[in-house]
């Protein structure tokens, strides 16, 4: 299964691919899409959706899974995280794919084990679990793999559940 | 020229196209766009995308004008209706419409006179404005139609620089 993580912004969009063979997770591809902060919001929420219609296309993902909410910033970034989520959000339903949201506290406690881990804890575990060098950068990047992460446990634990009631 | 006012929500968008001729303000067509609360988030965007596209394919606006911000709001809901909104503003750029954006105390202001206007009296405005004998309901639909008589005002504000410049 492959998994695409995105930390939602308009300045900056982090994403991750990342496929779940059996117990191992193997990253495919990461990066940002970077707008411009002096060009018209309309245009870089444009650039947004075309960034990941291209990114989603290329690289075929399963599921797309992104970060809840942001309770620690204030009403205008959460608007403009807001406007930039919706239409990555977009751009994954029309191609039929399912999302998986989680909260900040959820990818903690899924990567690191530890729902109040700090920012470098959860990186640090992203450069391990997927067997990189060092942590990519710019966060948002990371942040990405964290909740692309999160989900594979996720469903590794849906998966688990699922062969239960089977018995 | 036709505007196509928006007061964007993720379970109501209100919309009105609005015709300027000369300094006479002619209603076109109004109404909602609804979602289902118990729907999936990501596929209500994806209604009101594609509302939104059929919507501007049929009444082909050249403008569209939609409030710039929430102040009395807070963040979950700011970034609720930002997703909402993210999606109107991909519809409006894709199709190359110009984007006028206003602040609440804009629109009253360009509405009523006042900024600091009661809701009653810019509904009101908008019926008197528009000729209507009733006001539009819900009110949202009120409000999508005063955003887009403050667009109309605005640009004719910027009509009559132009002309002052060109002397």
């Amino acid at each position: 299964m492959r998994i695409l993580g995105i930390d939602p912004g308009i300045a900056i969009v982090g994403f991750g691919f990342v496929d779940k063979k059996g117990s191992r997770l193997v990253p495919v591809q990461y990066g940002s899409i970077q707008t411009e902060a002096h060009t018209d919001p309309g245009l870089r929420l444009k650039e947004i959706y075309d960034a990941m219609q291209m990114l989603i296309g290329k690289y075929k993902p399963d599921a797309v899974a992104v970060e809840k909410l942001f309770f620690n910033r204030n009403v205008t970034t959460a608007f403009s995280v807001g406007q930039a989520r919706g239409v990555i959000l977009l751009a994954a339903v029309q191609r039929g794919l399912q999302i998986g949201e989680y909260t900040p506290l959820q990818v903690k406690q899924s990567v690191v084990g530890y729902g109040k881990a700090e920012k470098h804890q959860v990186q640090e575990m992203v450069r391990m679990f997927l067997h990189l060098s060092i942590v990519p950068k710019p966060d948002d990047v990371a942040d990405a793999l964290a909740v692309a992460i999160c989900h594979a446990h996720s469903s590794a634990l849906n998966d688990k559940i699922n062969e239960v009631s089977k018995r």
